[in-house]
Order: structure tokens, then sequence, then C-alpha cells
């Protein structure tokens, strides 16, 4: 079973707009066992959208393409689609009545006139409702391939996904979807890519037929991607979990998570684990490391708060750092984050701290300081606070994000000191 | 002039990797008047590549790819493009010269022996250096056309882009560059997209030949991007203009920015503007207002920090939030908001601050207050204390996204009454 995505919208190709519409589709596709072949991207242009749906449409058992359904004068998806398929467009009632229906729930009685287009689709299509948005998803089945076109905004087009179009692709290719595909993802931290490889070894020692190994940098790490494709679910799992052990008997104490964890979820985990919790003190990151926290459902039991001191005044009047600290060391350095550290400890009253003071960019550098240098602290209830110096580059919002993900790592290491053996 | 970007990587057709490489790709492109027709997305399979490759190099005058040059076995891009231009790979001594340097720069006096390979390229090829990491973009030019191929990841892509491909591209197709394509967007806050269509009216009374105007829903607001293509670059801007001043003239209340402005970069300019400095304290949000503030450079002037007061207990004990307001409105309420906003304003002795607190969800709502009820409220010095009341959905990071560019924009639209007239 394979597909084809095409994302449709000018705003994608003047880099307006990121596509994540189209990694969020292929990812909920694989889960189904239907593999993308391609991703097309192309205007909001009848020409480039009618060459590009017949060469998906010839190649693809499923085609899947988003934007262009909206109100306004410049969304001309739906009309192309129905000239692709020489259909007419025709008034769905059931549509039209959720969409007056929707206005109202907002308290709005007058519906904009515009929305009435809203309700009109291609004849034989089926209307998927979208209980995100006015523009329904549209589907459409002929000789065992499907067509289906979503609204372009992310969470209209998600909800669609989930609640409408798996559970009618699983229908109508019911007898196709046998062939399992397994991604799995090791997530690691805090090491270069070539290095990791070498560590890794040759990939022609420990890789099966059928299996592959990626290495995909980020930010703030590395991710190594297992993928096996096999005909059934039983024997993809025990070649992916042989790769899995073989890697992290090499590399295991960069591997934080798996798939799609974050750090902050890693972290928050094994805090609820040992009952503990932690506060934070940032100046440089400024509530990242925070907001990346929060970013976490259930985090209450492990979070209390933190304290944002961007100027120097504040690591003083609410941190306690002392001024001779200031004076002789400055607020890079670490004194200063061991002393943010331990201060918002006390404040908040957590066995664990983190503290993040460094120089973000673009100004403020120096020749002993530059730009990049971030010092982060770790304090935990009697014990000695530890603070470590790195040096991320000179990217603002690159040196942001290593900040805070650093910090992450520096406390995750210190809570599996305390859980060895337990699964991180 | 045309371009189409290739982007090689399974990991963007399983959705592990969201592409954002091309919209910055597309951007600059666009920017020294490239049009891009096309962003095609492959698999690292070589059979993908050499038929993508195929048709968007018969298409086009310049193909950009990016993905796969990385060290390890899973990188193959190279060797595809030199079988596709039958090209032998030849040792570029510049490159390894340079991919040695800078594992030295790092401390590393044993280059893992797989960086060599980086330093391989296809006869007849230039390596474009890369000082971001150790794999050179590669460029090659026939017949006027040009394929240029650069590493994947984001920030090494970028500033190959700008350091050296955008320069080589503005030499070698000097002549037809002339063309211009004016992209300008009005960013609107607080307005659903239909509504404010109905309020700027149809496009065709105000829209010149060859003009465009998208509207584009993101979580917090409509963009509206008015496109102008022409021959001049002096007549473009006349149109735009002309459109923009329409624009303005129905929906000015809603239009914060322009471009790439962040809310946050015009609070900030606000406020460095009656050089007033804003606190913060969050709750829901938990740090991601202030985030997105100190994503601003040279934000010291007017941000001296915030509180993050997640647990109830800090509220009180940080933000001064008595007990009884707690416990006769609960933490979820226009008392609430206000305490918090006036405690962290007088403690950090700020003119103005922000306070948020709401049901981020998924759990901790009810019938009252449901999930994704948002309180905010703006302080300032000698003035009642405001808030607002909001309802964002069901969905945690959107109702946190949400929540702090409302609180962003409150404290907006008070400056602009401040500076009336003043350009935002």
């Amino acid at each position: 079973m394979q597909a084809e995505i095409l994302s449709i919208g000018d705003e994608l190709l003047i880099g307006q707009v990121i596509n994540t519409n189209a990694s969020a589709i292929s990812k909920q596709l694989n889960a189904i066992g239907i593999g993308v072949s391609r991703v097309t991207t192309i205007g909001d242009n009848e020409k480039e959208i009618l060459r590009a749906m017949k060469e998906a449409w010839k190649k693809n058992d499923v085609v899947i393409a988003t934007g262009g359904l909206g109100p306004t004068h410049d969304d001309i998806s739906k009309h192309v689609v129905a000239k692709f398929f020489k259909k007419k467009l025709v008034l769905d009632k059931k549509t039209l009545a959720h969409v007056r229906a929707r206005f109202r729930s907002f308290g709005i009685t007058k519906m904009p006139e515009v929305n009435v287009g809203q309700a009109m689709i291609p004849e034989g299509f089926i209307a998927l409702r979208n209980d995100r948005g006015t523009a329904p998803g549209l589907l459409y089945h002929e000789k065992g391939k499907t067509f289906i076109i979503l609204p372009g905004v992310p969470h209209e087009m998600n909800w669609l996904m989930s609640k409408c179009v798996l559970p009618e692709l699983q229908k109508l290719h019911k007898k196709k979807l046998g062939e399992a595909i397994i991604h799995r993802t090791l997530l690691t931290v805090g090491i270069g890519e070539s290095t990791l490889a070498e560590k890794i070894g040759n990939v022609k020692d420990f890789l099966a037929k059928g299996a592959t190994l990626a290495y995909l940098p980020k930010t703030s790490g590395v991710r190594l991607r297992i993928s096996v494709r096999a005909e059934t679910n039983v024997g993809t799992k025990k070649i992916a979990d042989r790769i899995e052990k073989h890697i992290r008997s090499k590399a295991q104490q960069y591997i934080y998570g798996k798939d799609d964890d974050t750090l902050a979820q890693v972290v928050v985990r094994l805090l609820h684990k040992v009952n503990a919790h932690i506060s934070t003190a940032e100046s440089c990151t400024g509530g990242l490391l925070s907001s990346k926290l929060t970013e976490v459902a259930g985090l209450s039991k492990v979070f209390p708060g933190g304290i944002i001191s961007y100027h120097d005044q504040i690591k003083k009047s609410e941190l306690g750092v002392g001024a001779e600290i200031l004076k002789r060391y400055g607020a890079v350095s670490a004194e200063c984050a061991k002393a943010m550290a331990e201060g918002v400890r006390e404040k908040f009253g957590t066995r664990f701290s983190l503290a993040i003071t460094g120089i973000a960019g673009p100004d403020g550098g120096s020749k002993r300081k530059p730009v990049g240098m971030v010092w982060i602290a770790l304090a935990e209830k009697d014990k000695p606070t530890m603070a470590k110096c790195f040096q991320f580059g000179n990217e603002r919002n690159i040196i942001r994000e290593r900040s805070a993900d650093l910090a992450l790592e520096m406390v995750r290491r210190r809570l599996l000191e305390k859980n060895s053996g337990a699964d991180s």
C-alpha cells in the first residue's frame, strides 16, 4: 500500500508556512501500514494541481491532498478536484447544517454568507464532517483507489485524519493492509553524528535484511531510526528489538528516549518515579526550559514553578545571588549559576533545581565570554551543587534550545543514578 | 526564473522530521526573484531520487536538493547525484583540510575516518565550504541551469544558502533576475478568517492585475499575504502599497505587524519607544510567554524577568495572591489573574505586567471552568488592572500558544493607545 501527499498552497512555496501537515499525515499513514512514496508541494495554481494530481493518482493507492478548501476567493482546490474527476459541485445539506451550527456555537447568529460555499461538494464524494472548522474533508473511492482532500489548517486536518480518514482507509483497504512497517527511533543527546556512528559500528554487522538504520541530527542530539519491513508484525518487532539491543549496548548513556518522547517528558516521568519536585531559574533561556517542562501534561505533581531572572537585579532580589558574586565572577559564571540554582531550590522547597545563565547574543559577548557560552547548574538537597560550562555556537535560538535541553539532560542523568537499572 | 526544491530523506516521508528546509530555501530564493514551482520530497531511494531529479532538471532553471550528505552509510544522495550527471567522485583536498580543521577546533585530534568521505565530490562540481558542519554544499552549472545539493541539517543548510548559494546564483543568473516578485504579509490576531474577509470586502474591487491576496489562518490569527508580480520593483511596490492601504482601512485594529514580525517583537519595540518595563506571571503557560519575549534580541532594556507560579502555593508566596481569593474564586478567575499581575508588577517594579492563569488540560476542567478557559490580566502603574476571559479549545499546546499570544496582544493594544498615530 502506497500513498502520495499533495500539499497545496502558495504560502508553502514562498516559505511563509512550514509544511507540518505532510509529516503529520505521513506518520498517521505509516502507523496503519501505508507507506508514503512522495510529498509534492504545489501552489494554488490550477495547471500545477492538475499535473500533480495526475501523476499521484496514477502511481499510488491513496492520495491525500491538503489546503485550499477555505471560504475565501483564493481557495481553489475543491474546484480543481471536481474538474479532475469530472464532477459538478452540489450542495450537501448535512454539511450546511453543520456549518450553521458551528457559527451559532460561537455566538454568531448571522453567518457570513461566503460560508455557504463550504457546503458545496463534488458529486459522488463523501463529506467528512469537520468538528474543528467549517470546511469538510472530501473522500472519493474508485476502482480500489482513494482520493482525499482535507483543509490545510493543522488542527482541523489532524482531527479529520484521526477521526475520519484513518478509519475510512482501514475499512476501504482492509485486504491490502497486511504488510507492516515498523519504525522505531532512539533519541540521543550530547553526542555528534560521526562519533556516535563509530561507537555503534558498521551496520552490515548487525542489520538484518529489510532493516535500515538512519542517523538524523537535530539541534540538541542525533536520532537513530530503525526501520523494518516485513510480512507480519511478529517478525518485524523481533528484528527491531535485536537492533535496538545492539545499539543500546554501544551507546546507552546518550539515549534518553524513544520515538515521540521529549527530554522534558522523560525527566517528568523520572521525577514522578522518585516523587521529587524541581524548580527552575532562567536567565538567557528566559522561560524556555520551564515552557518545555509545562508542555508535559500532568506536570503539577513535580513542578511548582520557577523564576525568570533576566536582569542581575532579579538574580539578587529573587534568587539571593550575592552582589560580590556578580561583581567578581559576573552573571555568566559557575558561581552565579550555582547560586541561582541554590536560591530557587531553597525558595521553592524542591529537591532539585536547574539554573541557566549565558550569553545568547547577538550582543554581550567578549573574548573571555563569547556569545554561546552558557553555564548550567544542578542543585539537589543535601548534595553539592554542580555546574557545567557549554559553548553552543552563535545563533540566539539554537543557543537557547541547546541550553534548555542540556539542562534537562543534566537532571536526567542525575535521576538515572538514583533509578539505576530502571527503564529510562 | 523558476526553481524546484528536492527534499531527500526517509525521515521526511514517515513524518519524523518536519520539512523546515523547503520553506527556508523558498523564502531565500523568492527574495532574489526566483520563484519556486514545486517542492518534491522523496526518500533515500536511488530510483525515486533519479526520477525526481529528471523531472525537476527538465522543467526548471535551478534545482536545489537537500539531505543525505552525511558521513554515515544511509547517506546516498551524493552518489546518486554523481550517477545522474555521469560524474565520478574525486577527492577535494581543500574540503578535506577544512573537515580536519573542524574536528581539531572541537578539540578532537583523531578524526573518525568515515569523515574522509565528506571530501569526495563529483568531478566538475564546485564544493561550497560549510563553516557549520563537515559536508560541503555541491554546485554544478551547465547550459544556463544550476544544480545544488546541501546538507539537510537546518542550520548548516541555512548558513550555506545565505553565504554561498545566493551569491553564486546571483552571479550565474545575473541577466535573468530582473523580474521581481513582491510578497508582503499583514499579520492579524484575534479575528477569524471569514469575518476578516467580510470586513476587507471583495478582492475584485481592490486587487490590480498580477496581484493576489491570500488568507492564511494559523493558531492565533490570520495572515494576509499580498503578492505582486511585475517587471520592475517600482511598479510592484506601489501596487502593494495601495492594496495594503485598502486592507488597513478596513481591519487596522487587528493588524499587529508585517512579514516576519512576531507579536513579541512588536511589543518589545513599542515598550522601547515609551521606555517602559514589563514583567510576567505565568501559570498554565509556564514560561511560554516569557520565552516568546526573550526570543527577541535586545530585550534586556524592557524585561527584567518573571515568575512562573504553576502551583497555588507559589501564587501566594511569590505573587502575594491572597488565600481568600484562591478559596473563593479559584486560581482560574479574574480576581486571581489580577492579583498575579499586580503582585509581579509591584515586586519587579515594572510599569506593565501580564498574568496568565487557565486550564490547559487534559485534566482539571469542570462544567463551570472547562479545559481551555484562560484568564489574562494586564496591570499598569497607576491604572486599574484589567482582566479578560478566553475560551481556547481543548488542545493543551494550542491553549498555551493562544494564551501567550493574546496576552501580548492585550499589552500591544494598551501601548498603541499611548502611541496613538505611531506606526505599529
